[in-house]
């Protein structure tokens, strides 16, 4: 019995965590999987290659539907709380990514689940927290966490832009040039505005390129914003993160000069 | 008497002020109004739609003008200074957002009001006061007013850039490529500068394409001018919102939860 | 004589300089003058508007001719050094922006020359120092001089970059999809990589496409750089900018929390 | 014998350093060699050129190959470790710049073998170590280097991104607007995300033009991540460089041309 909860244990650590060796292994064969059963996804799309080796495909599929059923079991069984598992992001995630082919067994033609198997993609970022590059994304996390106030702002500034550029360039060109309506004319002044520039839609009359024109130049002026508030708060971040804690009250982040704690004015070393 | 004083200035509240509850359900449903009329005045643009649902639409429309006609006969009446508020900016377009359905009853067929209309959509901002969202709107405008100067040059130097470089592709490619006029070329220069880049104008000449490649270099040596201008106006901006001066020895730049000072662990006030 | 000499030294502040409120007025006219005939340069380029009142332009072009052979003429005469304006930038610009036009009078059909009379455009940067625009000009100027080095490093990897990137799609796509040669190729890279993307050369091969995808990617990749060093130098221009100079050996730019001048040690106020 | 070491010495220092005058002399002529012969190579694929000086071209090459294998064989006898230079990645690249040629007299029609001459390109890189950009280089790789983990996470995202709004877009949008496979949407994810745009592949449903305002807008806000990494790590490479600690109080951030410590008056190192 207690042999039992040292083994579940035992696999928990393999499963759920990346310190051990084999916990590692484990990490880096099911990212493996991942990856190769994505490609298979894809490529399962493109019609010479299926037509070709469709049936190896087919057969891989299974594999992987089998391997993650296996993990996901192993995950249900090894978690010390399985129903908060089952409950949480990664839990759907997981079940997601099994759930289809299952289901297509069930019901054939199942073109429309390819969007929940692309879902087992999802699964990658679990993975990541394998590799020291987390602390870069805490940083990037925290400083877009801490301009959502600006960025808010942001967003509403360009729709009610997009919104405004978009009517007007429908009144100015009409349905002659394509701007057949306002969520169209809409929809082209959001590719207008960020630069993408389909051309699908573009100003025939002298008026709607003088609109545009202005539209774009007004674009690039407000897209620097989102990028200095970011550059901004990541500098910030930057410096919080790379300076010594008081070794009184254990406060982070001083400024690089500092020599007595801001809070509690012990000296710092 | 007094008391008809107290009720008035209990609607000013309601209808100006996001401070008490229903001021803020006030604002909470007159936003979501606006996004709602909004959306239709989108739709009806839409062929399909409008032939389904157009008389919805009509009715919806009308429910809206009544609403906003309530609304904005309710601000002249509660405001302090009715002339001001209804020469004020958001008097105007509150005014603009009832006026066209109104005109359109003596004026069949009013399509060009449609701008009008839009207007509406401008009261959105007025609601953005309710949101914490204040903070991060005040920086960037002050970001944005402070990097003014430098803005200007910017747009200048960008302007003659592009008549330069469309006046040499009016000459290098003629009327043949589709560039018939220095006016269009010019549009086809800020179209280029901006990496927008529909492709309906495009070099077809050798010399043109030369022309094109270093013109979009140019370009994009300089817009990273006012990324760089924005960027370090919101680093100044940010800041400056968190520093006080140690009242000791003078230092500034203390982090937003210092108590003591950094370098001579004086308190700060 | 004493009169002429004052005469003359009148005149001369009036034309180069803008202090005065008469030098003001003759910079604002001529600013406007040469909007103006920028504008008529233009829009005689434009057929249909050519047609109807290519006559008024006509007489209007020669107005523009007149007023600044007296502008010119009148700088040659009250410069201190009429050689050395006549050979300086602007001294050039002013003759190449009166010669066209004289020119035309011999050699009919002068199209060509329309280059040279956009170059009347150059003088508006001229009235720029009336403006107190000048100080962010100052900045940027400075901030992109400082970093000529790294974006002298920054374009050589562009070039390079964009040489391999053509010269592979020109081996993986071919001449089919439009990859005619190298040179056209190189273009088609730029065109990538600085996201502009017209469209009129696009990747038909998966190879292609997948080369694209890398290409754009790394390019966003790079094209970060640039935005990068101009916002560090303008950053550090800025806090340059807005220090106080040492009361004994007047050094600019010390840092926000100096207490002693960091050249002569002499306290600051 | 002594003398024959002498030699040996004089002609390394003129080959591999760059010095003396001579050795400066030698690296320019060799960048300009490199220049016109990538020229060349760009030149030999435009048909009306190649037709015009084939001939020319042929008898360039082979005066580029001479020269270029009589340094390659230089660098061999005069390098101090010849086999490590073989080895290195230029040893290597000056290899591959003469190889092609001569492989190309056994190999009729060695069209593939373009791209080797391209590696020739390369070789620029070496000569930039005589210019003083080299600085702004090393701050520009050590910004990106240390700043790979941010980098990595970004492009992860960027990937799952484009992964799951083509996966979306192929279902929304079908055979029948061009997305015939997942593979394809990608690319026009892609080519979405970066604002790149070239219109080959572009939304023509509804859905699909909202999916495509979403993920171009999504694109945009985390563009600007790159942007602020590499920027932030710019200004703390720039400030580092330029950093000394008061030998007295140990303040930091001194300016580049500081004498004495801004806080307390102590001599500067």
């Amino acid at each position: 019995m207690v042999d039992e909860v040292g083994a579940k244990e035992k696999w928990r650590k393999i499963i759920f965590e990346a310190e051990t060796p084999s916990g590692r292994l484990f990490d880096v064969i099911i990212l493996w999987l991942i990856v190769i059963s994505v490609v298979v996804v894809m490529l399962e799309t493109v019609d010479p290659i299926e037509a070709k080796v469709g049936n190896t495909f087919y057969i891989l599929e299974w594999i992987f539907t089998g391997v993650f059923t296996f993990e996901y079991i192993g995950r249900l069984m090894t978690s010390r709380h399985p129903t908060k598992y089952a409950k949480s992001f990664f839990g759907i995630v997981d079940l997601l990514s099994i759930l289809p082919s299952y289901i297509g067994l069930f019901i054939p033609g199942g073109q429309a689940l390819m969007v929940v198997r692309v879902l087992r993609l999802l699964r990658v970022f679990r993975v990541l927290k394998m590799v020291r590059h987390i602390r870069g994304s805490t940083i990037l996390m925290r400083a877009l966490f801490q301009s959502r106030a600006k960025i808010t702002v942001f967003f509403v500034t360009l729709l009610l832009i997009t919104l405004i550029a978009g009517t007007l360039m429908y009144l100015v060109e009409g349905d002659s040039s394509g701007f057949t309506s306002i969520p169209t004319s809409v929809y082209w002044a959001v590719v207008t505005v960020t630069t993408l520039g389909y051309g699908d839609l573009a100003p025939i009359t002298p008026a709607g390129k003088l609109l545009t024109s202005l539209l774009v130049l007004t674009g690039y002026a407000i897209l620097a914003v989102p990028t200095g508030i970011v550059t901004a708060e990541i500098a910030k971040a930057d410096s919080n993160e790379t300076s010594v804690a008081c070794p009184s009250c254990g406060v982070h982040g001083h400024l690089p000069d500092a020599k007595f704690c801001r809070r509690c004015s012990a000296e710092l070393h």
